[in-house]
């Protein structure tokens, strides 16, 4: 037993608008347990729309179609549907009935083509659309088959699902199931690196663990199927612990964690406070930090030394070092990040220095290019060295230095407490 | 002939991830005038997936895929399209060493399953990825199909399509009618209120317009369709004139331009510098200022103050003033401006100081409120109150406030100038 999403409308063909019923009706057959293993697009047009019904009806046992019930002559989505299993359109009292209504409270003249709208297979029952004006069918065709249509609307859409396909699915005995999942996020390995690290857990039946990477971060996602959210719980843990257990500092929080709320956290369970100093990121780790609502807690500020000018006047970077070792360089990292910790007293400070691209890097010091600084409540002051690449773009390349900044602090400060 | 999209991948049928990529396909293929009737995800399961190709095969003359030509177990695109037209898989040697030379210039270590990733059916091409690790294809299985495949990572997608598939596609005599299009960008003004004003233009034929609004900017697409990309510019350049004479200040720039990008011009032009204090945005308004390559040119850097101990030690706010007004006055945002542009002697600077929310906020000073100094070459400073209004997230909050910085001085630049 599965589902599959037709989506009905030539504006999908066209890319003018993004398959958002798509993602909202995958997530709701998740939630509710119903498997889903294709998802259709088809434009306004009959032959086409009834070659989909009949591959869909063969593979799958509950259709759920979204758009082509509107009012205009390229709205055809359920006369199709009823054309394809032979059985003829009756109008409906009781829509015709609702539209006239909703057309009189709008004070707006209702046009014979919204008459239409009131035309259901005969047999099928009402999903109603209290939004707007054209309803859906529930409808079983045949023994084995049922058929859900939504507007495209995903507003009216929505609404129509939760108040009726819902109820609907549940008395069917869906839902008694459940899919819960946890996302966990890793910084510092490859998508590779940590599925071979986790091979033995790819191939779990339930809970399932799934890799993912985007943006140089790496997740996996664990998903259980259980009869209760408790449950799925229950099998998700102990293979959760296992996976940060083998993974061990690169993992670094699950589901809404970011590096920033992270560090965040074990910044504010030490009460200590933080500053930065930005070069080529010029202000994305503050804003970063600052997305965190409470931040200010311990992120007290920063410079944006982003001339070189700005390092010596608001940082204290000695201008003969900036000669001699230029701007992006170990010692510049290192001075910049003592300069901003000593000027706002802060516990620690992360500085960046780097090449972002697309142009200024040179055969020594390439485009991708980052020093990293950090300097220790303890007085202390390292700097790291990153290679992020040339044929990054420049906001990548700037996004993984902020990110990487960010991890260096994380686990410092998660070693110092081990 | 037509094109189908096929996008692999168990996370959108889970819903994880919108399907942004077959709207940049749709998009694309509707510019180069291909016609294109179906879109089909599945996920990563080789016998639903071989199903999925043998229909498409039989409707379709160019299949594109997306999706599953990662180093994991779980990616089997490539080995599926090959296995179902019965070719083998071969290693390319020219892909194998691409991928050995990125992970050197990372310093990362190339895993087994990375090697994978070298294999393609006998007979295709490559489709070189120049910003990821997984190549794709183009391959004639046989006459009359061409298979296209893809990473399902946007960014690589993009520029592999752009790059490679595209002039492919040119050179198989697509694309001889073209779709051309301007995107005008406005700031300052509302959708409805822009709408209004060019109603006259929004029922055009030829090129049409049409109003988009995202993230507090309202934009206008002019698309024109014509044989040649000069002959759809004329179209267009007479009504992009008039479009702009009559939103006066408001239009800001076109496609590629942002608020940071037309500022940076501006500034560059008058050979004058900028520098910022920002306190609610945290580091927001210096990186959409450097995201500009070569803005070191007229951007100097500026200050973090997200603390008051900050706007103290940093700038100079006078304490006295921030107790008596509080760091969310007009007197501290303009003392956070003076105090960033004598330290670093640009000719301008631009100051934030906001509750961003959700928390912070009170009855007087509601999240949402923000003020914006502005320090002139003149000398002469002054500021602005914004209320963004409750009920808008944090980071929306925070976006309105960069954006509104950058849009008050374009304003101020431009009027000085004319």
């Amino acid at each position: 037993m599965s589902a599959e999403i037709i989506c009905v409308g030539t504006e999908l063909l066209l890319g003018d608008i993004l398959n958002s019923n798509s993602q909202f009706l995958a997530k709701e057959l998740a939630r509710l347990g119903i498997p889903h293993y294709y998802q259709t697009v088809v434009g306004d047009n009959p032959g086409r729309l009834r070659q989909v019904i009949e591959i869909a009806s063969l593979r799958s046992q509950i259709l759920i179609f979204t758009g082509g019930l509107g009012p205009t002559p390229d709205d055809l989505t359920c006369e199709t549907i009823a054309d394809f299993f032979g059985v003829p359109l009756v109008e409906s009292p009781e829509i015709l009935e609702d539209i006239t209504q909703k057309f009189a409270l709008r004070g707006r003249v209702m046009t014979p083509s919204n008459r239409k709208q009131a035309l259901i297979p005969q047999g099928a029952e009402i999903l109603p659309n209290p939004t707007g004006t054209a309803p859906g069918i529930i409808w079983q065709p045949h023994s084995g088959l049922t058929i859900f249509t939504f507007p495209g609307v995903p507003s009216e859409m929505h609404r129509m699902w939760q108040d009726t396909a819902v109820p609907y699915l549940k008395d069917q005995g869906w839902g008694k199931e459940i899919i819960y999942s946890r996302m966990l996020k890793f910084w510092g390995i490859g998508e590779s690196a940590l599925a071979e690290k986790v091979a033995s857990y790819l191939n779990l039946p339930n809970p399932t663990v799934a890799p993912y990477a985007s943006k140089g971060e790496v997740k996996l996602r664990v998903s259980a199927k259980a009869s209760t959210e408790r449950q799925a719980k229950d099998l998700i843990a102990p293979i959760e612990k296992q996976i940060i257990e083998i993974a061990g500092l690169d993992y670094y929080g699950a589901d809404d964690d970011t590096l920033a709320s992270v560090v965040g956290q074990l910044l504010r369970e030490s009460g200590e406070t933080l500053s930065v100093a930005e070069s080529c990121t010029g202000g994305g780790l503050g804003q970063m930090l600052t997305e965190i609502s409470g931040s200010s807690d311990y992120f007290w500020g920063g410079v944006i030394s982003y001339d070189n000018l700005a390092k010596v006047a608001l940082l204290g970077v000695n201008p003969e070092d900036l000669a001699k070792f230029g701007a992006v360089s170990a010692t510049v990292a290192e001075q910049m990040a003592i300069g901003v910790k000593t000027r706002l007293g802060t516990a620690w400070a992360l500085s960046i220095t780097g090449i972002a691209g697309p142009t200024g890097g040179t055969e020594t010091k390439p485009v991708g290019l980052v020093y990293i600084g950090l300097a220790s409540p303890n007085g202390k002051v390292e700097s790291f060295e990153y290679r992020f690449g040339v044929g990054r773009s420049r906001s990548f390349i700037r996004h993984l230095s902020s990110c990487s900044a960010l991890d260096l602090l994380r686990r410092k400060l998660l070693i110092r407490e081990s």
